[in-house]
C-alpha cells in the first residue's frame, strides 16, 4: 500500500530499540515534512559516524577522533582504581556523578551462557593486563542474573591477586517510597544496611 | 560530556516526533552497535527520500516516482466522490479499509486561526477546480476544533454548489466500552443514533 521508499524508511526506523511499526511510521511521515537540508544533515550524521566516533582500544570508552581523555588524563585520574562497566554508555553516567576519578574498562556486555556469551566474547583479555598498578576493581554492573554472574566471574579470577574487588551498593533508589520497592530490592537493602553516622 | 558527534546524532533523533532525550540517546547508542553498512543504508534511505517520494500535484497524496495511481486509475475509481483529508497518511488509512473507491484531496493541514493557518495556507485553491464532476465531497477530518472549523468552511464554500458535503460519522469507536467513552463522544453518538436495520 505504501510507496516502496516509504516502506524502506519505516523499516530503517523499526530497527531502533523499542520502535514499533506505529512509531516508525510516524517518524517516516515526519521526515517527509522536513526540509531537504534537514534530511541531508541527518543522513550525513549517520554516514560519518564511524569516522567521528570510536571505542578506545585500551578502556573501550566511546570517544571522538582525538586521544581518549579517560586514559590520557594521567595527571588527573586515580590510576589505582578501575571501574568495570558493561557498555560505553555507563561510563558517561558514572562520569556525570563526578564522584569517581579512576580508570574505566568497558566489557562490551555481560556473561550470558543462554545467549552463548562467555568470557572470550567480552573484553576480558584486555582487562587483566591493565591491573598491574590497580588496587581496587569496582564492578559497576546491572543487578541482574547476568550482572551477578559477571561480577562473580571477576571476583573468582582475581581471588589470588592482591586487587580488592568491590561492587556498587544495592539498596533503595533515591526518592523511592518503601512500598513501591520489590521484595528483592528490599532484601538487598536490608542485608546491606549500614550504621547511621552523625556527620 | 558526550563526544561531539554523539551529541549531533542525539540531536538529530530528538527532532523526530515524541522522541525525548532519553530515547534519542538510546537510538544513538544503538546506532553505534550497527554494522557500518547498516548505518550507510539508513543514511542513503534518508538522503534519497526526495528523489523517491513526492506529493501528487493533483490530489496531494504521497506517491513514488511513478504516476499517482489514485488519480490515474480512471477506469477503477469513482470520480463522482472526493474525500478531503488533512494529511497524506490518512489516504493510506482510508484505502486500507477497502470501503472507498473515489478520489482524494489532501489539504496539508486544518484551519487554525491561532497558529495563523488560514485557507490560503492549505490546498484549497487546488480543491475547487477538481469538483467539476464530483457529486459528493466526504470530509474525513479529525473530530477536533480545527477539524470542525475546516469542515464548516468547506460546507459554507460549497453551499451554493450542487455538491453534497458529508462528513465521517461520529460515535463510539469499535470495541469500546460505554463507560470508557468521554461525554463529548457519547453526546455525538446519541445525537447521531440510527435506526437498527434487520439485514
Amino acid at each position: 500500500m505504501y510507496p516502496e521508499h516509504l516502506k524502506l524508511l519505516i523499516e530503517q526506523f523499526r530497527r531502533l530499540p523499542g520502535v514499533g511499526s506505529r512509531s516508525a511510521e510516524r517518524y517516516a511521515f515526519q521526515l517527509l515534512d522536513w526540509k531537504e537540508e534537514e534530511r541531508q544533515t541527518m543522513a550525513e550524521a549517520l554516514s560519518a559516524t564511524s569516522a567521528n566516533l570510536r571505542h578506545c582500544d585500551e578502556c573501550g570508552s566511546l570517544i571522538g577522533p582525538e586521544e581518549c581523555h579517560l586514559c590520557g588524563e594521567r595527571a588527573i585520574r586515580d590510576r589505582t582504581k578501575l571501574c568495570v562497566v558493561s557498555t560505553a554508555k555507563e561510563v558517561f553516567a558514572i562520569e556525570d556523578t563526578a564522584q569517581y576519578k579512576g580508570l574505566y574498562h568497558v566489557l562490551g556486555g555481560t556473561l550470558s551462557p543462554i545467549d552463548g556469551r562467555g568470557p572470550e566474547q567480552l573484553r576480558f583479555a584486555q582487562l587483566w593486563p591493565r591491573l598491574a598498578h590497580v588496587e581496587e576493581v569496582i564492578v559497576a554492573l546491572d543487578s541482574t542474573l547476568e550482572g551477578d554472574a559477571t561480577a562473580l566471574y571477576i571476583r573468582r579470577e582475581l581471588e589470588e591477586s592482591p586487587v580488592t574487588v568491590s561492587r556498587l551498593a544495592f539498596g533503595l533508589p533515591s526518592g523511592c517510597s518503601l512500598d513501591l520497592v520489590d521484595e528483592s530490592t528490599l532484601t538487598r537493602a536490608l542485608t546491606g544496611r549500614r550504621p547511621e553516622t552523625s556527620h
